[in-house]
């Protein structure tokens, strides 16, 4: 239930409408009593075995979210399975199975190929089995749907609503590198640039914080989301679903080096705010776990505090600390800059 | 993965080609050892309570698969997930949770609401709860994507390679309605025209027989498909994938009345054998259970007999009897009319 976007280094009124759309359309489906349903990283429900079943899907259109003049198909393919298992692992869940639907003209037929290619390396790396598919026709752009089931335990499931005052907030790995990536392609950079490598990984490879979320669920952490749409616009979900006043304090945001280098700190730290596609994760913490959790994360993406909770304060309202004094986001996690 | 098809009335060569496709990237995947994987009607895995998962997908593009000034968004949305409710009566398999996808462009709100009212239409008559969903940008054709996973017993799976020599084959329901409607829209007739609404509701609403699947499933059978593309297709698969040579009398397939008033009984058979969309389900039963099935069925789509699985012959092999003689089909199940 994310999706990275072609251009998404700046956010538009078209995205926020897309937002309006899945609320809109939400709210026709009745939902069911035993687990969450739209609105999280992901679907959630009973098992008679007494697990939790994860659902998630999403769909990238090419030209939307991916183009194949910047990424191969096995990077198309990677990313499509890759932003279903940071939902997963923003649940704290583990993989599952997944069902794949390719939309592509049969001209094509090479590029589904390298897409479903793309798949199974990441799915051979994190236990994920494709187990069922659709290809169908499709004259206009290519389409690739994934659909993916996981399994989490009942009692230790994250969620975007569970921060509590005095949480802090933390972060694994570094933030902004996709949308580095991305925008030294808008600007006309080659795609096998060497000097880019590490943000066009982050790109077109993410690594879905798997190990991390269930690490995150296995020490009592309640509280995660993954990072599709910026630090800023998560921290903002956060604080809406949990019913609380965040602050983060952007200059803690840890950068790429090679963004820093590439486009100085100003825009790598805006990027890193606002820019998304990062598919690490935002997560809540009683800062007296904080020694044990740094520990517990220490191969699987480490712990950089960039926020807290407040104690009171408006729901849903997000102070950006940038240095230069605080900045008020909306609720939709809007950045003036 | 099954899907219907604009304009299914004859098969063409890129449809065959969606069918080696699948069935390439399906050798892309390590296919799970605990369960069935890409090919039949659904995917299955164990789950810890000892049941079985079943998930199934499907894709629908416009231009494709439908056209909105031939249907209702509220139609399209019915089907997407009809489709992949009639995968889980081919298994024999309980709805269900799903995950929609809906990729459209932002001036195009209001029909995508509309296709989402039309899942939980069915959603609701079928207890099927949706779960989860993406929606995204697409500035081509409109796009839908449903994925369903529910719950069979392991004992009681219907699986299209189970058919065994001296089974007699049969159907529930009648066939060729839906073919016969898209025809009858290709021939220009009006979407509303009240003299073929049986017609025009078996294509664009079509009711997934999962009663009559757990039915099946219930009482032993073993071997079940549902039809998606024309009786003489899904005959050639139960015999390719059963290692059998089938025999299917043309004559004996239940027709509607008003596609044999519209359009002559020659082509209402025509397009009973080749036509598709009818998602009714063909299956294999042992002769000396026919009464009890009779009964177990009468209020789930019923039993016509319609063929038979032989005593040796050819494996894969589908002889046709139209009246005029015998005709084989080949293993892709083509027929020389």
């Amino acid at each position: 239930m994310t999706r990275p976007r072609v251009g998404a280094g700046t956010r538009r009124a078209a995205d926020a409408g897309e937002f309006e759309l899945i609320g809109e359309l939400a709210a026709l489906f009745a939902q069911p009593a035993d687990g969450l349903g739209i609105g999280d990283d992901a679907a959630t429900w009973t098992t008679p075995a007494g697990l939790v079943s994860v659902g998630t899907t999403d769909m990238l259109v090419e030209g939307i979210h991916f183009r194949l003049d910047w990424a191969s198909p096995e990077d198309v393919g990677w990313k499509a399975l890759a932003v279903n298992l940071s939902d997963l692992a923003a649940m704290g869940a583990r993989p599952g199975r997944a069902l794949l639907s390719i939309g592509v003209s049969p001209e094509r037929r090479e590029q589904a190929i390298g897409i479903a290619r793309g798949i199974q390396a990441i799915a051979t790396r994190t236990g994920t089995s494709v187990v069922g598919g659709d290809t169908v026709r499709s004259p206009g752009p290519l389409v690739v749907n994934v659909a993916l089931v996981g399994v989490a335990e009942p009692d230790h499931l994250l969620r975007r609503d569970a921060a509590r005052p005095g949480d802090l907030l933390a972060v694994t790995g570094r933030l902004g590198g996709a949308a580095a990536g991305l925008a030294a392609l808008i600007d006309g950079r080659a795609r096998d640039d060497v000097d880019l490598q590490p943000l066009l990984d982050a790109l077109h490879r993410p690594t879905p914080r798997l190990a991390a979320g269930q690490a995150l669920a296995a020490a009592d952490v309640r509280c995660a989301i993954d990072i599709s749409d910026g630090l800023a616009s998560e921290a903002a979900h956060i604080a809406k679903a949990s019913g609380m006043s965040v602050e983060v304090d952007l200059a803690a945001a840890p950068l790429f080096e090679t963004a820093v280098r590439t486009f100085g700190r100003d825009r790598a730290l805006q990027l890193a705010a606002t820019g998304g596609e990062d598919y690490e994760l935002l997560y809540a913490v009683d800062p007296a776990r904080l020694d044990a959790l740094t520990e517990a994360l220490a191969d699987h993406g480490g712990l950089t505090v960039v926020g807290r909770v407040l104690d009171g304060g408006r729901p849903g309202e997000v102070t950006f600390l940038d240095g230069s004094g605080p900045v008020v986001l909306d609720a939709k996690g809007y950045v003036a800059f």
